[in-house]
């Protein structure tokens, strides 16, 4: 009887321990969210929302954070924060963009803070298309596209350009007074609307991963207006996407050694990430990219956008609780694998690539088969560059992304089967 | 203050009903592990440990749900528990398989119960391999290896299969002495030996899975001694397993129309499984195969092997706890995303049979080209049999079998491609 008494004691004192623990758990994760969502922001923020370092006056541990993507040093197996060549990394890129300028400078995207500093390096020659390519590289961007419309896309980059000051910010994601998410970018307000939904209906859960789908999603510059636009009408996957273009007849540019008009995959994070195991699961692009961290007294969420593979025990172990190794190497190996089909369907791409530019070569060379083998290989080359062009290397949808790329070694060998058809059957 | 008091008292209160919660499900989570380590079995069960029904006596719950497998009528999108027709839903394999009886009748696979009476349905043609075809289908048969050794393997099927009555059952993996997990299946403990590993050294989680390996995978009949063996000298995957036979230059039969040897893939279910995001976390088969239920007034560990798409509220929600419906619709999704890359696959697997065929019965087609189509197709065969014929529509690991897929559309068009030189080379 007493070592039960003693037991029950210790059993009360051990539960309020752990309510305790509980609460203050819950308390500090949420305080983050609730701080924010009570007060305004300060005037000097509401008046210069563009200015980034105001808002980081204000906002100091968010601000640190967010500086941090200035260390350009980090690196994963796969990707990090450096402005390495995929060129060197891939160098089937060349021929299978050729005629387009990624053929001869195409780099590793560095964080945030590069934003203007990276555009600006990148040739004059390769901005023709005008402000639209400053469309996601400043939050000074919105009030731009308010004054001159339309005119934004297509005035010349190096005119547009004088507007702008600060990188990719605060107010790019964040509502100048109350500090809510929201979406500033009229290329997603609108592809929502074309397809029947109302963004401003979102969540807020939706919302974190939203702002994000402002710019990390590949995107045209609509036919005359210039006006970047997601091509998502038919739905967001590859085989979505791919659609809308060959509906409406839209090219980039001709490449020049398969003589037909293809399209540029640009970064398609989010249409990837969509219909994923975490995304099924209600996770958000910011709970793995700007997980609560401590810094200094303070729990925030962090503003270094970089792989989670830099931050693990931050970004996944709230989650995933085997530890940060074991993670590293799970994550490793989905990307290992995937690495292995990516390698195979390059090969395979390459090689249609080399057959269609032998049969335009070859005199009295079937037209009709060479038409079907650009077909194919348009079908081909886009699901490849799809997921090639989708940073995590696979992660964000390993399944899916497998998929698109068995579809795209189908499409590549057919293209093939039809170039030495056209060779056959030459008069 | 006095509110104080009472949030305190409350607090103690809902600490000590969770604390008895928990203290109560870990009990009972672990009752019948427990249970079943501690006290030996029966003597009735120990002098007649090949009899499931006594067994079933002392552990009737147990048996309870080891009879719902003879309940054959349960069906899921692509499985169940019913004796269907895989050529009906594939008839692509009665061309595959030509040559081989998997071309005239092959069965979707039904519960253990039913493991002796299906076995004899199948025609006698078409177990001339002998007693090897019992391996797996009866408790008595580890007792018929000792007794006839590796003749066992060899000696007519029609001879051995008098010696058995009872379908595969409780001893197959539990110890008639202590109750304990055991291994009775010579292949795989040799194939552990032949990797340098000592299967008695598993720990109980390991043999969780491992006594289902010793059924649920691929093998093949050794050559001259006709013993049923793994191929996993060289490790468990599709390519290594293919490697294992190339190496040894193995095949099982001819396939009549690419006119080379191919060997057929019998559900390896324990290999794809491994290196899974389910197996990588410490998931065992009986996690999901066997959850534990509750069944009358006890809980068990179900002995109703079936798709856990049939039981998902105990199979899945104890670790996701997104609710049936939600689970449900994602495992569907993995399959239906997978079944769209298998019947791409299948499609072109099927073209490269018949252009091989066309090649053949051309005359003068170069042989040299015929060779290297007949090398890829097999490459492409094994992988798309590999992932094909083993269960869950490639949920055990969605991202690798699509990889294989991906792997099995580029060989087999690769033999297109070689088999369609042949008939051009020709003199």
């Amino acid at each position: 009887m007493k070592n039960k008494g003693i037991i029950i004691a210790l059993s009360v004192v051990v539960a309020i321990i752990i309510l305790g623990a509980v609460y203050t758990a819950f308390a500090i994760n949420n305080r983050d969210i609730s701080e924010a969502a009570k007060k305004p922001n300060p005037e000097e923020i509401q008046k210069n929302p563009t200015v980034n370092e105001v808002w980081g006056k204000y906002y100091p541990e968010h601000w640190q954070s967010y500086l941090k993507g200035k260390e350009s040093d980090q690196k994963t197996k796969y990707g990090g924060n450096l402005r390495e060549s995929k060129l060197e990394h891939f160098p089937y890129l060349r021929t299978l963009y050729a005629g387009l300028g990624y053929s001869e400078e195409f780099w590793e995207p560095r964080g945030h803070p590069y934003a203007l500093e990276d555009i600006n390096s990148v040739p004059g020659s390769r901005k023709k298309t005008g402000g639209a390519c400053l469309t996601c590289k400043s939050p000074e961007v919105p009030a731009l596209i308010e004054k001159y419309g339309d005119d934004f896309y297509r005035k010349p980059f190096n005119e547009m350009v004088k507007n702008v000051k600060y990188p990719i910010g605060c107010s790019d994601c964040h509502d100048p007074q109350t500090n809510d998410l929201r979406i500033t970018r009229p290329a997603l307000i609108k592809a929502f609307e074309r397809q029947g939904k109302d963004i401003t209906k979102a969540s807020r859960q939706e919302l974190r991963s939203l702002v994000c789908a402002q710019c990390h999603v590949t995107y045209y510059f609509k036919e005359g207006s210039k006006e970047t636009t997601f091509p998502w009408d038919e739905g967001l996957k590859a085989d979505q996407t791919f659609q809308y273009f060959e509906k409406r007849n839209l090219t980039e540019w001709v490449q020049p050694l398969v003589q037909t008009g293809l399209n540029k995959a640009r970064h398609p994070d989010y249409e990837l990430f969509v219909g994923s195991t975490h995304h099924s699961a209600g996770v958000a692009c910011a709970d793995c990219h700007m997980p609560y961290t401590k810094q200094g007294d303070s729990k925030i969420s962090s503003h270094w956008w970089v792989s989670p593979l830099l931050n693990i025990e931050a970004s996944c172990t709230k989650c995933h609780t085997q530890g940060a190794d074991y993670l590293q190497k799970r994550v490793y190996q989905i990307q290992d694998e995937f690495k292995a089909v990516l390698d195979l369907a390059s090969e395979t791409n390459l090689k249609a690539v080399r057959t269609i530019e032998a049969a335009l070569k070859t005199p009295g060379a079937d037209q009709a088969s060479i038409k079907r083998a650009q077909d194919h290989y348009r079908k081909a080359f886009w699901y490849f560059d799809w997921v090639s062009t989708a940073n995590s290397m696979g992660f964000h949808n390993p399944q899916e992304a497998t998929r698109f790329l068995a579809e795209s070694i189908q499409y590549a060998n057919e293209a093939i089967q039809a170039a030495d058809q056209a060779m056959l059957k030459k008069q």
